[in-house]
């Protein structure tokens, strides 16, 4: 029983397993494609990580994650862009789809919000050679605008397509339906993502009404407000027909159940909720 | 001594008194201008607000606020027409400046946001005869994305100019700093604003990094990360050079504060972090 098009990112079950035992939940569930975060990767080591991805023939819709460009300083800046090389490194190891970039936010105390996307498509600009000799794409996921102040400066998938196009091959984007469902330009700029031909991701889980953290309130598919249907038929319109990935952080509720029942639960929703 | 172009909007102080006495406040701060809410002017009454107004020469920078249009049946959406038509009356009666309108997120367990959008434009059309017999103009305030499952569909700046575009005369925008001060397009849209005659308001707070709860944890002006003097330049520029109105929700930190500290510090700040 293979489940076909869906992925799980691992931070979805990372609360309660490892790198190790959450692929063996995925696998026992139909399901060989995933995308590790490199915390789980350092934990288990990356020579162990690849041993298992190949084993079990496991495809990676991508690794996470690359980013945080912005910085006070220039020390700051290149040691960023240094941990990005290495990131690029370890997907193009474990054979990911592509790097996932959170780009960062605002530096230190500073208001200039200008001032740090610069520093984004710069710092992503200096890492690109790099991903493109390695053969990595780099992804560019466009933050919901509550991150922009602390995790992204990069809010809107416009945004991150315009840097894509000022930056050239190599770099595209994730589309993650939490952090752009609401944007009223949405069908435009996927349609836009596909004439491109940039889109690299397509990542899933549900918007709660009333969403009770910013952070770790995520819900799983069918539960919120998002049209996921909809937006599916907008990216396989422009031509994407990768897998959807599940991403869920949800401190009170999917962190606390058995991974097993949340990797089921998954799959469920997966086949009800999230196809074209 | 009189602080020009500064504006209380009553929210600041809800939690700790009613309208007669913010407004005594306001007034040995030396603020002559305010934006209440329907709730305080009902606690009051009409007839005894509207008195308080005239006797001290007081300008309503705006009336909070008219707005959730979107209803799942045509009954809901007409008693929301209803309703904001008296809050146009109440306007006209304390001489506001503009009705602020927050419009409305998703009806019941809707995930069509598109048809939200459609009830919002139609509702507010609905609304705008009366609006401009009465000479209120109607002010949208684009909300954060954060809100646009529950309080308001409308998220840009870009979004609600498209509105008035399409519906004309007397109906514009409020802009407060805490929705949009992320959009990447913040600057073209205030200059269109600008181009289109269409600013009524602007609404100054601060946000905080990090956000604790994602309704009442703003900040005052200066201790986050909006760029308040590069936001108010573009709005000048615009040609808007009306007052700047503090609105700011904070359950855990200024609502528990002396009423009196709260405005002597908005005054500060006002003068410190707010002018172009």
């Amino acid at each position: 029983m293979h489940v076909e098009g869906l992925s799980i990112n691992l931070a979805t079950i990372r609360e309660q397993c490892g790198f190790a035992r959450a692929v063996d939940i995925c696998l026992t569930h139909g399901i060989t494609a995933i995308a590790p975060w490199r915390d789980q990767i350092a934990a288990i080591g990356l020579k162990e990580a690849e041993r298992i991805v190949k084993a079990n023939g496991l495809k990676l819709t991508g690794l996470c994650r690359g980013g945080f460009f912005p910085a006070a300083d220039a020390a700051g800046r290149q040691q960023a862009i240094d941990d990005n090389k290495r990131a690029v490194d370890e997907a193009a190891t474990l054979g990911a789809d592509c790097l996932v970039l959170v780009v960062g936010g605002l530096p230190g105390a500073s208001r200039d919000i200008d001032t740090a996307r610069q520093m984004v498509a710069d710092g992503i600009a200096a890492t690109l050679p790099h991903a493109r000799a390695a053969g990595v794409p780099l992804a560019i996921e466009p933050l919901h605008p509550m991150y922009a102040g602390d995790r992204s400066c990069v809010n809107t998938l416009g945004q991150a397509l315009d840097i894509c196009e000022q930056l050239g091959d190599g770099v595209g984007v994730a589309i993650d339906v939490y952090h752009v469902w609401w944007d009223p330009d949405l069908a435009n700029q996927v349609a836009r993502a596909g004439r491109m031909n940039r889109i690299l991701a397509h990542h899933i889980c549900d918007w709660l009404v009333p969403t009770r953290d910013m952070l770790t309130d995520r819900g799983m598919m069918g539960d919120g407000v998002i049209d996921l249907k909809g937006i599916r038929r907008m990216i396989e319109s422009a031509g994407f027909l990768g897998a959807q990935e599940v991403e869920i952080f949800s401190a009170e509720n999917w962190w606390k159940r058995p991974p097993e029942e949340v990797i089921a639960t998954c799959v469920e929703r997966y086949q009800s909720c999230c196809q074209a």
